[in-house]
């Protein structure tokens, strides 16, 4: 049996290689891989070769968001057997530092994520991963699901550090990928009130199929005064930051009532002129995500049972020997994709 | 009986008058007041007239950090009698609103805080009050321990915001009063390794006599260096701004660890030029504080037992007659002052 | 103008009578009821004349679960409006004191609550009652469902006590309205595995037509095996005593999983032999709840869009002049009937 | 080298034996122990060779609070060097399962705790332990309190699920070895007012030497007027039941203020005819405790700084080869004994 990866060899460049078989360490199972999407983050090392001063040692295999067979049982897994289909949570965390053991094992000053250098992604045959990173689907999940649950593990880890819970007021700045789990996230956790903004029209028009509310590109219309509206001129519990952009954080406060939060999701790379002033008068806390926790078991509960509907996200799906042309693919149709898939298996 | 009070006629200028003797409502007391604080938000008003949009409506009455003896006892009040010596809390919330009843009361809308416009302070001779937030203070309290709780009561609650436990280690950027009275909350609450940094040798004094364990002034050693020593490289559980300057809070990232918590507490009026990804790598929370909250009867009990020392303050007494001098003095001399109180009672 | 109400005059004997119009004082309205439920508490009071050392004072005035229309605004009233369709939370909190004080107003030991001797219920045509209590009801709102509000707060209020979250397994033991409202209550926040357990087969059918995953009756299957199957050997993330039966509370410990809560709704006026070592080893909580506190908005929020759906509930309703009627049929017909309604207006 | 152990090998016979030098595995240490307490439950093996339905094997070393030093790094290990002085805590979680990621993991069900069987205790000379869980000792802290952190860490826990802060009342129902570590931590927590209960005048006298406000011997006084009179009226904060005694656990509710806890802290074996509708009309929670989680740093840095003193406690101490004798003058002196060590290096 033979590996095969689609790996990273230079700046917009994926090549696909053989390589050699995984073997299953204690604990850990090889998984045959199934579907990987592409993420934001791939696709920043795929078109710059790298993030911040996270630089991309080529060849480097990209993907982290995965499921799969399970293909071989290391020594000492009882808990999965050969051929269950499984989501992979791609970070491993050391699980005996001070934060992991406090539970915030997502600050694990170890972890091992897949894709951040110096670590290979998921864009491979055969995968070895420990076992306890490796859940279980049910038979009603797709395996497309099954890779889908990272990015809404996301969006979740969002709306639960936000503390969104029933009856409440949220608006969602940026309507991408993140934003659209964000949404879902939201919906499931009760949010009744809904606004998300956008300045793509046909990111609001899915905004708004997903359960948005209300929709506003701030273009054309004043956000803040749909807020207000919507909420009664108090401001919404919760606003979340997806978009990454100092311009849309720095008018955060705004939109947020008096003791509510600002969850910070996007990566904003440029300094924000920021009123602080404004969020002490409201005692209005600003939390930001960096990546999520303990949320895999319950994003399945959520999606098997229909809480969460994964199903309007209609993934573009590429054959893994056309791995290139699926990155340049999700390059060129940022707006309107919302997940680029890759069928690894074949 | 006549009623005598300090008030602000004009920028620079307090003038004593005669005024009408108040009368004790339902629920209410009148409290002839023995002590009354300078606060910097009183300061504020005294130099400029006004604080942002709130302008001071001459003649306006100052002061909001008051002790005195109950005088009258209103209708339905039976759980203080004439005589008891108390402690004001100068906020009064509604009680009845949304925030209100999820004991957000500092957030309430329509709180009516002592000098804070359109409503008076408490540099009067008497003042009515409700009962339920006159607090009692034991014997062995004095009562200008009593006057000085409420700047107490806000480095209790910045404390508490920032999560504050036994064992834990904090910056506190800024050793004016509002650094002074959250370090001294910080001990309370079980901080065993604290730094403090200011730009005035004699605040840092003041800091290592209340306590701190390090002390830095930035402009001759290397602040991030010292946290970073303190807490083998973590950096600090939790960073209190307290100076309410954009230099101070443009930093606060550095010296803050994976996980832990910014707490604002100082106002800063400008932009800061903030990096958000920095927070963003390490989920680290910015939590600002409005007030208090429900701390009353905690640091009277903290004070009464010695949890609390208050006793290294040593204000700086004026009699009420020379009002005008207080302030005065204050200003001229903010960089040695910890607290100015006016003996209102004579 | 006449006001008129239905009055226990005896154990059993419920009477018409007309009685003086109230007047709105300041802060209050006065509401026009339209329905009035009946709660487990009214037939207590009803069949016994007393519930503990609560004893009703004839005539009595029982009801507290209850929607009308504004009709008469007091002084200072701003946020309601004549016509206006509201539903009444029927506990009026001091808040003032320490617990008001911290958002625990259920807690307030001055809070006077409709139907608790010796404040009268809601069974008249008009009542008074602060406005900040009396809770607009949208258009999509019917006046049944606004009175149905109240026991479906007692059933939010256990799932949030309980900690209920997306994708938990809870097991529910007690079918009767109160074990409804929190079925529905742990569906809405996102519970996937619900057991519920009761000894009356036609209260188990309603529970799987709300939605229970597994139904049992433990005197025909092992309630204990049926919760291991539920989650693979684990337990239940919370367990919920709503029956108020000793016979069921001595067993909570056998359904809950480690680290989960036992939520204590019913009250069980008998002593329980329990095994605490059991919920040692597992370092389980036992919370009880009293009544509820802010969730009226929340639930409006829920049921007007749908999260939580009341219209299963399909209430037996009674006109005003037959509520001695009511009150016989609800005595006559416990193991049916889920709630019943008095149609107060005519 | 020769590796030596004190070995139960029969009901009430300890025994010293030869045994064969531990290894450090990858990420573990081994460990020369100096000092190891005896706890409660090592007694109870002593006495009756199991505890409930765990039955200690023949020969089994027990042992669980030990202090020692660094003698051999397993690979991998670079926390840690030879020769530095460590507190090991005694249970190892296994990192992986859902518990353990929550943080939870003192609940892991696969966790190994030091002679809890089958696994073996700490009376050996050399002990092989993983790294991150062996805590390095400031100079100024002893052997002696590095080997009581162990108890000190269950009062604290319970301290701390009990939700003690700065200002609160406690009632400590049972004044033994963890009725006194529970008395530090909620004094080191800021407790201001603490009543100890016990039948025993001795221990009375160490409450009241260690810090109680009052402490009440049952049989001569009434506890529940003595904590309302010491509360006003209200009851404590917290109750905790250290004694493990029935009689304690069934009066608990009498002492609890509306809206407080009751932390469970003993082991509790025989059934208890608990009032439930007592917790119920104040909504009192009951938390009881298994072992701790993420305390010992935070030990170390309490009893470092002063914030918690050990010195009172004065250990009687007994040498190695004569362990069967501290354990029978522990069984024999259970009453004035807080705490007994055994020097196991020598």
């Amino acid at each position: 049996m033979q590996n095969r990866v689609a790996q990273l060899t230079a700046i917009q460049k994926i090549e696909m290689a053989d390589a050699p078989m995984p073997k299953a360490g204690p604990g850990e199972v090889v998984v045959k891989t199934e579907y990987c999407g592409i993420c934001g983050s791939d696709m920043h090392f795929y078109t710059h070769g790298s993030i911040g001063k996270k630089v991309a040692p080529f060849p480097f295999i990209l993907g982290h968001e995965c499921s799969g067979y399970v293909a071989e049982l290391g020594e000492g897994v009882t808990t999965l057997k050969v051929g269950d289909r499984v989501a992979l949570e791609p970070g491993v965390p050391c699980g005996r530092c001070e934060l992991c053991r406090e539970g915030l094992y997502n600050l694990c000053p170890d972890v091992r994520f897949m894709a951040a250098p110096p670590f290979d992604g998921a864009l491979q045959n055969y995968l070895a991963h420990p076992a306890d990173l490796c859940f279980r689907l049910p038979d009603s999940m797709t395996m497309q699901e099954g890779a889908m649950l990272e990015p809404l593990a996301v969006g979740m880890h969002a709306a639960k550090r936000g503390g969104v819970t029933m009856g409440q007021s949220v608006c969602i700045l940026g309507s991408g990928t993140i934003g659209i789990m964000t949404l879902l996230a939201c919906k499931a956790l009760g949010a009744t009130r809904i606004v998300v903004s956008d300045l793509i029209e046909s990111r609001l028009e899915s905004a708004k199929a997903f359960g948005a509310d209300v929709v506003v590109n701030p273009r054309e219309q004043d956000l803040e005064a749909a807020v207000m509206e919507l909420t009664g001129g108090a401001g919404c519990d919760v606003v979340f930051e997806t978009a990454g952009s100092p311009h849309t954080m720095v008018d955060t406060w705004k939109y947020v009532r008096r003791g509510g939060v600002i969850t910070l999701v996007g990566n904003i790379t440029a300094d924000v002129p920021y009123s602080f002033l404004e969020i002490s008068r409201k005692e209005v806390d600003i939390r930001p995500v960096f990546r999520y926790r303990n949320l895999y078991p319950m994003l399945i509960e959520a999606v098997a049972s229909g809480k969460i509907d994964l199903s309007g996200i209609r993934p573009r799906e590429f054959p893994f020997e056309e791995s290139d042309a699926a990155f340049r693919y999700t390059a060129n149709n940022a707006q309107e994709v919302i997940k680029t898939l890759i069928r690894v298996s074949e």
